[in-house]
């Protein structure tokens, strides 16, 4: 019979996993075993902080619901969904690079023609003209890409958590030139929420809750890898401190003020507006 | 602006909570970012792995209720419980080691004298009388030293998972001389619940959910600090496979079979009977 000290406790752990007929899961909990016990080792808790921290992951569980995910919230102010989007997709020559799907994409958003005015309510934010060209690596134009788009309104909400349907929030196909464009609205900086215990951690950890401002993408085409990104302004307050750590610099983008009527009838939207643009460069599926 | 790759994102997650007002907070989230990041870099998940991980999490936090705490099982289950246990109170000269507390004790148990039977039916389980001691580190023998109790019955169900009132549970002092005796029965090996995620978990790792039979004691003398122990039996078949850890090899006595009417009587119990004895030490509240 063994008789457990602080190291032959975590040896005892990672060899009752080793047996776990799956050898990817082999992996992983082993892994898990000996950095959860590395944490415990070096952080050193008294029972009472050991129960406290059960009961913010019982209560991160419990916050969760069908429209709700707590956990992802927290993996996400813990630069964990960062990480492993950087670990997943990686840079690859001058692909675009990708960021997180976030919790507002949803199957089957409207189909709607290139130049489609996304904004229903004159209330929607202020006008932007989004544009844009899918290609490959190697320049190609992608013609036929879906490109998969949503955003919040200028309050910062996502037609999800509004009682309407569909709204900002589209599939386009790029056309034979590999271009596409339409009209959405300017994007805004927004709260992730705070009224759960991911709040709770973020004031107690005396941090904001804000997210720079950014557009959602996810991009497909055949015999590429599926691209799911944002898009960010350029000078935004909250790109070096995003809540979520999600701002890369490659995603930064200008958006500029069109004061002209001439710029404005090209896209049939009064001046002023403001426009975007950006192209991505998709990577071959085998990448 | 930073832009991010897998070493310097765990930095910038670092630096965030550097802020943390409360000291030992700030080291805690400290430690779990680093350690946290540390197992994904090695692990490297995919995207649907890190969902997977956030989903198991999730019904881990769900499964949890005011009788049931999944999070405290998969603390167990994983060696963090007893990794805690030996951080937190360790080992002072010939002090008793401590163990788990588990899910079972409640405040309030019964008071009874010495001598008491706690086995309240006939179908409780094999008699068996437990004697014991309690001494300072110094080998001074703590009269009223209070014995809290509780064990399950003989099918390995505490009281609390059954409708009837307290049972095989008890609060009892010790006499002038340390000394405290009663009858419960002998303990029995059982499952820890697999109905849970953490049953799914313990499956997938090829894993049993038996734990060694044992004794819960918790043990409390002015001056001394509160011993929260186990005790466990001489041969049993999960000695060395205790789905939660918890065996020490201090912590383990003979459970012996007495077949005579003249050590029966002595309890005032019919032979044949077992009986197990342990003299337990209590560190100083200083130590």
């Amino acid at each position: 019979m063994s008789d457990y000290n602080e190291q032959t406790l975590t040896e005892a752990v990672i060899n009752r996993v080793a047996a776990t007929p799956d050898p990817r899961l082999r992996q992983i909990m082993t892994s898990l075993v000996k950095h959860l016990h590395g944490c415990v080792r070096e952080v050193r808790p008294t029972w009472e902080e050991l129960l406290a921290g059960i009961q913010f992951l019982t209560a991160v569980g419990q916050k969760c619901d069908d429209k709700r995910q707590e956990f992802i919230l927290l993996s996400d102010t813990l630069g964990v969904s960062m990480l492993v989007d950087l670990i997943s997709y990686g840079k690859v020559g001058n692909a675009t690079e990708s960021d997180l799907l976030g919790p507002a994409w949803v199957e089957g958003a409207p189909e709607l023609p290139l130049g489609s005015n996304l904004a229903e309510h004159p209330s929607d934010g202020e006008p932007c003209v989004i544009t844009g060209s899918v290609a490959s690596l190697d320049g190609t134009p992608l013609a036929g890409a879906v490109v998969d788009f949503w955003e919040t309104d200028g309050d910062g909400f996502y037609d999800l958590q509004k009682p309407d349907g569909p709204n900002l929030r589209a599939r386009l196909r790029t056309d034979a030139s590999g271009q596409f464009w339409f009209r959405g609205v300017r994007p805004v900086c927004y709260g992730i929420p705070t009224d759960g215990p991911v709040g709770a951690m973020l004031r107690a950890t005396n941090r904001h809750n804000m997210r720079a401002a950014h557009l959602h993408f996810m991009i497909s085409a055949p015999g590429h890898a599926r691209l799911v990104t944002q898009l960010f302004l350029t000078g935004d307050q909250y790109l070096d401190s995003d809540a979520v750590f999600g701002v890369k610099e490659s995603l930064v983008v200008d958006c500029e003020r069109v004061e002209t009527r001439e710029e404005a009838a090209k896209y049939q939207v009064e001046a002023p507006f403001y426009r975007m643009h950006y192209d991505f460069v998709l990577k071959s599926a085998q990448a």
